[in-house]
């Protein structure tokens, strides 16, 4: 520690090494795009593969090369990952990386700037904030969550929708508390998102994932969809017991079969139940699109939206299915106010002039975190390259591919289309039963040519394999493949 | 929509174009990176200045090409960004992006993997886990927080400190009810970071930010250290007015002036009060190291760790102060069951074989998020490219250029060291009053050539500048041209 001040060799890297290093990265991307489609959609790793090829500690010493580091992302990595971008990678819901998208958070990865308050960085809040209104009127959102409105409303980019949800269920909570509210419920259909539950339980008004006190889940119809008589009922019989409903989420597009809650019924409901019941403060009506909201840039797909004028707040995610990568999910309030409140606190070392006009955005106020990453720039980019025609040519190419994959399976008597089809997602069994489903997924998925995952129908119904098509590299070949996969490996 | 299935024109990018624009944007970012020290370091944007310039819509069609993107970065970006790369940066705490944090993050981006379950892309997990240990090692965090030592312990990234905390007061919170808590208290010093009231009102532990019932703010010494003594009254003040002590937050390195808390002190406290009071279920003792934790990869430094064997968790960011870019938290638990207890539940659709067997981590029960990307890549290249003896020389190189400022600092009497210098950050101010401090920090700020914020010292005390050296690219020029500026704009 004798050295002189400063005189410390720090290993860093060069200007000209980072520029021919991510350039190399680069066309490692690009190649790993291009040659995805021959690896094994999901991974062949066991428990433990991995970690045993990484040494137990870090090396005392810097790397005398990168050429270790990009050797190991063959050996070690790329036989650890399930490929998500893989073009028959049709499990769970997509997770879009696009090359504007891609380029967008390397931009934001090299300026590293933090976006916590609009002092810290105004651009990073600026154009956050009309690319949320870009988003938001690329989907049809009513003015009221529009920040160009001049109201109240206004987006914000929150990570994921299990983060956004929480948002609005915390400002909801806060409300109704402000108003007295003790007891609180909230309420969500059998087939809502897990989410909601946890959100419950992180808010403290759920004890445990099993806990139906603080979170009802209300039954669903034939089509899967949230029964708003049923919501009714149970709010009302809430009421009658001294408990306060505080929060109705609807799920526009499941995450099992995509069925989307009828929003204005929703919205029926709540108005329904609470005049004059003395549910002061409202009940806070948000709106869970995580993965469908991408499809309402397509005016066809507008219809999911109705009643949205009387929501309070509404979440999708464009790292799913809108060629964003992750994370990037965009939440929308009417009352932004009521979102602040809840989440905003200000010690000496954040107080800025800025702020105190109230005249700025400040959105470490309007979620968990207090630094943020400059994500904008990726829907920036996203919308700028693909122009809003090209994001409906996007979503519609999907569309049609999985009717054509539906038209398949239904020209099939082995299968069975079990749930109607609303977007991107087909849900599918053998007419064979359970085990015989399970068994060819498994076989699907141990080929390593394709991949797709399963759940269980409402109400112990049967086990159902979930075939989404939505990867930004599928294209009809590869959904045309993987139904000749599926039939053959179904045998007869 | 009448055209052939499939048969939609998406405008993607093409491999070649993207390999092109991606070395564009490489070389954008090295520049930038060279010529930040060139602009002026906090933005000088009014507010709506770069709204201004965004068009109100998206645009329907796609770009014909990306030269108007990149001349809108130089042209509207830029003037819109306070530089955080920038050498002279000595706001806040510093937020580095380094090379090889960059690559890793950009590859990340472009692999477009989900680590929400270990079997969603297990190398996503098990790198994550393996650098957790790595990088607690790298710290000399006991064997209680390390997966290796086959305890229950382990780390996982959770993207700030702030999520970071509230994780930690989750598990504390249920843990504490499952032993029948009630009226539950958490404790933490009056420096201690503004997170942890946020915790407690998303928690529904606290009613506002101002709710003193919930979180009780410990007074400090004249080093601005937990009064320790005063945790211990306090807390047994609240065990005999029926509340409970469920949560310590000690905070090493605070946001103010970087002092820090005593965690065997806090250990002894946590002991003394809750030994025979019927606190069953204990109290979580919770270590904030937010910024100062990097430190600890310098055996010199680990004496804020003493006591660290009798904590629950800790936490530090990578993202801060030791080169890996933003978001990168990390969180290491001694029982990981008390995390995953309070924050696990599992739809059908996220059931698999090989979370069944209980032998893998699925992080997307460690934190709020069900997706995430494959951040531990970039605190992987950051490790091997710099070596352990890197990092010891990066903090060194940062310390000991503060410890020259102040030396400066000290060596002219118009200024005073506000508070003792613990690491990187220096605090200090005119003896001319507040008036006159805060005049000097304008007028440095405003010159555009160095940024630094300010504090207001605990219990009235006076204002104080903060200057925190931590850049990757600050030099011991930059420090020495900043103290001539101070001491040019400070007048006679």
């Amino acid at each position: 520690m004798n050295s002189p001040p400063g005189d410390h060799t720090v290993p860093h890297m060069t200007g000209s090494e980072f520029r021919a290093l991510a350039h190399r990265m680069a066309d490692w991307i690009a190649d790993y795009w291009e040659r995805a489609e021959s690896l094994p959609v999901r991974s062949v790793a066991k428990p433990g593969d991995i970690m045993a090829q990484l040494p137990v500690s870090a090396p005392e010493n810097g790397e005398e090369s990168w050429e270790a580091v990009f050797a190991d992302l063959d050996r070690i990595i790329l036989p650890g990952l399930t490929h998500w971008q893989h073009p028959n990678f049709y499990a769970y819901f997509p997770a879009n990386a696009s090359g504007p998208a891609v380029l967008g958070d390397f931009l934001a990865s090299g300026l590293g700037v933090q976006g916590m308050l609009w002092a810290t960085s105004p651009a990073c809040t600026e154009v956050e904030q009309r690319m949320m209104d870009w988003m938001g009127k690329a989907l049809g959102l009513p003015d009221r969550f529009h920040f160009r409105a001049g109201g109240s409303g206004g987006g914000v980019i929150a990570g994921t929708a299990s983060e956004s949800t929480l948002i609005a269920m915390l400002a909801a909570r806060d409300r109704s508390r402000r108003h007295g509210g003790e007891r609180l419920v909230a309420y969500a259909s059998d087939q809502a998102h897990s989410s909601v539950i946890k959100a419950a339980m992180i808010a403290g008004l759920a004890t445990s994932a099993d806990d139906r006190e603080g979170v009802r889940l209300i039954r669903t119809d034939d089509q899967h969809r949230m029964d708003t008589a049923a919501l009714v009922e149970t709010m009302r019989s809430d009421i009658a017991a001294g408990r306060r409903p505080f929060f109705v989420h609807a799920t526009v597009g499941t995450t099992g079969v995509t069925a989307v809650d009828d929003v204005s019924a929703a919205a029926d409901a709540v108005a329904r139940t609470t005049t004059g019941t003395g549910a002061a403060g409202g009940v806070w009506l948000h709106v869970d699109a995580a993965h469908a909201g991408a499809a309402c840039v397509c005016p066809e797909f507008r219809w999911m939206l109705r009643g949205m004028e009387r929501a309070d707040s509404f979440c999708f995610n464009p790292h799913k299915w809108l060629l964003t990568n992750f994370d990037c999910g965009c939440l929308w309030v009417a009352d932004r106010g009521a979102v602040t409140e809840s989440l905003s606190i200000t010690p000496e070392y954040l107080k800025n002039a800025a702020s105190d006009t109230g005249g700025v955005v400040d959105y470490r106020d309007w979620h968990i975190p207090l630094g943020r990453r400059f994500r904008a720039l990726k829907l920036w980019f996203v919308m700028r390259h693909y122009g809003l025609q090209g994001l409906r040519a996007y979503i519609r190419s999907h569309i049609a591919l999985a009717a054509e994959f539906e038209s398949l399976v239904r020209a099939d008597a082995r299968f069975e289309v079990a749930s109607p089809r609303t977007m991107n997602l087909v849900v599918f069994r053998l007419r064979d039963g359970d085990q015989a489903t399970r068994r060819l997924m498994d076989r699907v998925n141990d080929s390593g040519k394709a991949y797709l995952t399963h759940t269980v129908m409402p109400r112990g119904g049967p086990l159902v394999l979930r075939l989404a098509v939505g990867g930004v590299r599928t294209q009809r070949r590869h959904v045309r493949e993987t139904w000749e996969l599926i039939s053959r490996l179904a045998g007869s």
